[in-house]
C-alpha cells in the first residue's frame, strides 16, 4: 500500500467496501478473531515498535498524560486482542430491520441497516484507535483508511500491518483497511476533500485537528473530539455519595474525555463538602484550582482563571467552582462544557429531572460518575470514540453508528397518481 | 430581522431554541395550525408577491420547469396550509425514548429523542419550502433560520412574514423563525461558516449549490439535491406493468426529484416494450435521447450523450438505453445515478432481490414507480427533502430526522473502578 496515493487508496477502498457489503458476517467475524490472534503473537514486535514511539515522545516533551495514553503494554495489546474478540460477538449490524410496514396501497416500504462505505479515521495519541476503529469498521460492514498522529507512528504502522495481513489471510476483500503511513498533513488535507470518495471521515483527537478538519474536510465529518465534563453537587446532594462520585470522575483516570475537568459545588454545601474532598484530592495528587470561595476552604491554591474553566486538562489538575444556585450552576455547563457528559449529584426529584431536561449534552447523568460514558458501559460494545456533535451519533460511537439505512419499496405494479 | 447580521440572528436563534426545546407540544401545534390559517388569509397578498417573482423568472428566460415549481396558486397556497395542518396532527417526536433498560450496575439509560436547536436552510426555486421547512423545524423543536433563492425571493419573503407572525401570536418565543431577506453570496457564506453557531444546515437545489455548500460549510450538513433516477425493465419484466410504471416515473410530474431521468431497457424485452412505449411518451410530449439500439426502433431519436446519462433534467426529457444484462444496468446506475430512488421491474425473485441489495441508493425499488419517495408516501408525514447523504438522514427527512438524541442516566452512587 505505501506508494497508493490517496485517489488510488479511496478507489481500492470503494471497491472493497462494495464487496465487504455482501460479506457474510461469518467472514467477517472470523477476520476479527485472527486479527486478534495475530495482535497476540505480536506482542514483543508491537513493544518494540511502541518503545520507539515512547523514546520520541519524550524527547519531545510530551506530558505524562499523553505519554501513558501512548504506551503499549502486553496487557493494553491484549485489551486490544479481546476487544476484536468482543466486536465479533457482538450481533451484526447489517441488515436489520429499522422500520417497516405496508402501506394502503400495498407497497411493502423497510428500512433497512447498511453499511456506511467507505470511513476515513483520523485520530491522535492512543495507538490502540487503530485495532478498535478497525474492527468496528469491518464489523459493520465497511472499508476503512485509517491516519494516526505522529506521536504513535511506529506503533500504528505495526498494527495496523498486522490486521492488514491477518484480514486478508482470513478472507477479506483487498484494501478492506489500509493504514496510511506518512503524517504528512498534506496527505491529510486530501483525504479529508475526498468528496464522493470517502463515505465518512472519524476524528478523535483535539482542538487543533478539530480546527484543521472544520476548515478543509469537504466529505461529512464524525467527531469525537474532547470533553469538559463537569459535575455538579447540588444543595440537596447525598454529601458522601457526592464525594465518591467526583473523587472517582478526576481520578480513575484523568487522561480520558470523560473525566471530570470542573467540580460545581453549590454554595449551600460547600462547608461541608469541599475541606475532606480537596483533601482526598490533594493526597491523589489532584493539583485543584480555586474560585476564590473554594480557596477559603484550603488557603494556598491556585486561583482558577477563565482558561481553568474552558480547558479540559486530562490530567490530575481540576478547576473547582463554589455557585450560588442550580441555575449558575446550569449557566456553567452551558458556558464551558463541550456538550460531551455532564453530572447533577442530588436527592432533590425535580433538580434532577431538570437537568436531565436542560442540559444540552451526549450524556447527562443523576448520581453517578461521568466516567460510564462509553459504548460498553451503556451495552452498545465497543466504540471508535464519543461523539460531541447532534448529527447522525451522539455519545458512543459504535457498530450502529457506523451505518446507514436504505429504504427497500417492494411493490406490484403501483404507479403513482 | 431586517438589520440583523447572522451572529446576531444565531444568537437569537439559539436563544429561540433553548425555550422551544422545553415548549410543550400543544404551543408548538397552535402555532402551526394558526400560522396555516394565516396563509390561506393571505392568499391574495402572497399572489401578488409570487406574480413579480414570476414576471422576473420569464424575464430571466428561466425554464417552463422552474416557472412552474415556482408558481403559487391558490390551489398550492391551500396545499401548504393543509401541510402545516398535518404535520401539526404528526406525533410529537420530542421527548420520545429511542432504546435503553437497566444495566447490572443499576444504571438506567434512556436514549431520548430531543431538538438539533439551531437549523439553517438554503433551498432554491419552490417557494412552499418555506412553510413546509418552516413547520417541520418548529414541529421538532427547532429554531430555523432560512434563506431561499433568489428567484422566489418575494414570494418567499411575504410567506416568512405571515408565518412569523402567525407563530409570534400563537406564543412561540421570538427569533423560533427568521427569514434572510438578502439573497446576497455572502450573507449565506456566513451562514454556513457560523460554526458552533449553527447545528445543522440542511440545502436543498441544485448542483450550483452543492458545490458552493460542500466548498464552503463548516457547520455539518443534510442535502437534499438532486436525483438522477432510473428505472430497469428487466427480461422478466410483466411488460404493461413496466410500461405503466415507466411512463409513471416520468410524466407524472417532471420537475421534481423523484422523477425518472433515463430509462434502462433489457435487450431481450426491448422490441416488445419500446415501440409501444416511445410512442405513448410521444404523445406525453416527452423528448427522447436515445442510444443506438433504441434508435431503431423509432428512427429519428436524437442520439443520447454522456451528458444525458449524467443529466437530472426535471423535464419532459427522458435518455433511454438499451442494456445486454441486469449486471450492466447495474453498473449503469453505479456510474450515473445519484443514490436517491432507482426501480427495477421484474417478475424474477432472485433478480430483485438483487437489485435491492446491491443498489446503493436511498430508496430502491421492485415493482413500482420511483415517484413514491417522499415522506408522506412513506408514512412518516411531511419533509424538507430527500436526502441523497450517508449521514444522519437518508431518504425522507421528516420530524424525526429533524432531531438528534441524548442518553439520560439515572444512577444511585455509581462509580467506575
Amino acid at each position: 500500500q505505501m506508494n497508493m496515493n490517496i485517489l488510488e487508496r479511496t478507489q481500492a477502498a470503494k471497491n472493497a467496501a462494495r464487496r465487504l457489503a455482501t460479506t457474510s458476517v461469518e467472514v467477517r467475524n472470523r477476520a476479527l478473531l485472527s486479527m486478534g490472534e495475530a495482535l497476540l503473537t505480536g506482542v514483543s514486535s508491537l513493544m518494540e515498535e511502541n518503545a520507539k514511539d515512547l523514546e520520541a515522545g519524550r524527547a519531545k516533551g510530551l506530558s505524562e498524560a499523553i505519554l501513558d495514553r501512548l504506551t503499549l503494554s502486553e496487557t493494553r495489546i491484549g485489551g486490544m486482542a479481546e476487544g476484536l474478540r468482543q466486536i465479533a460477538a457482538l450481533p451484526d449490524p447489517i441488515g436489520q430491520i429499522i422500520s417497516g410496514g405496508r402501506r394502503a396501497n400495498g407497497l411493502e416500504i423497510t428500512r433497512v441497516r447498511v453499511p456506511l462505505g467507505v470511513i476515513g479515521i483520523i485520530y491522535e495519541s492512543r495507538p490502540n484507535v487503530t485495532s478498535d476503529a478497525t474492527g468496528l469498521c469491518l464489523k459493520s460492514g465497511n472499508a476503512v483508511i485509517l491516519r494516526g498522529g505522529s506521536e504513535a507512528i511506529h506503533s500504528n504502522t505495526a498494527i495496523a500491518k498486522v490486521l492488514i495481513e491477518a484480514g486478508e489471510k482470513a478472507g477479506l476483500p483487498p484494501y478492506s483497511i489500509q493504514f496510511i503511513e506518512t503524517t504528512d498533513r498534506e496527505v491529510a488535507l486530501e483525504l479529508i476533500r475526498a468528496e464522493g470518495k470517502v463515505d465518512v471521515l472519524i476524528t478523535r483527537g483535539g482542538e487543533s485537528l478539530k480546527k484543521f478538519v472544520s476548515e478543509n474536510a469537504r466529505v461529512p465529518v464524525l467527531t469525537a473530539l474532547g470533553g469538559n465534563c463537569h459535575t455538579y453537587i447540588d444543595q440537596n446532594a447525598d454529601l458522601r455519595m457526592a464525594q465518591e462520585i467526583a473523587f472517582n470522575a478526576k481520578v480513575s483516570r484523568p487522561s480520558v474525555c470523560n473525566a471530570m475537568e470542573t467540580l460545581l459545588v453549590h454554595q449551600k454545601v460547600a462547608a461541608q463538602v469541599l475541606p475532606s474532598l480537596l483533601g482526598r484530592l490533594k493526597s491523589a495528587n489532584v493539583e485543584v484550582r480555586a474560585c476564590v470561595i473554594t480557596q477559603t476552604f484550603s488557603p494556598g491554591l491556585t486561583l482558577a482563571t477563565e482558561e481553568d474553566y474552558a480547558n479540559e486538562f486530562l490530567a490530575l489538575i481540576l478547576a473547582v467552582r463554589v455557585v450560588g444556585s442550580f441555575e449558575e450552576a446550569l449557566d456553567h455547563i452551558s458556558r464551558y462544557g463541550t456538550q460531551h457528559s455532564e453530572a447533577i449529584v442530588t436527592g432533590d426529584y425535580a433538580t434532577a429531572e431538570r437537568f436531565l431536561a436542560e442540559v444540552d449534552a451526549a450524556c447527562v447523568y443523576v448520581n453517578a460518575s461521568t466516567r460510564f460514558t462509553d459504548g460498553a458501559e451503556f451495552g452498545q460494545g465497543a466504540e471508535v470514540g464519543i461523539s460531541t456533535q447532534k448529527l447522525h451519533a451522539r455519545g458512543p460511537i459504535g457498530v450502529n453508528e457506523l451505518t446507514t439505512y436504505k429504504t427497500l419499496i417492494r411493490g406490484s405494479g403501483q404507479i403513482r397518481e
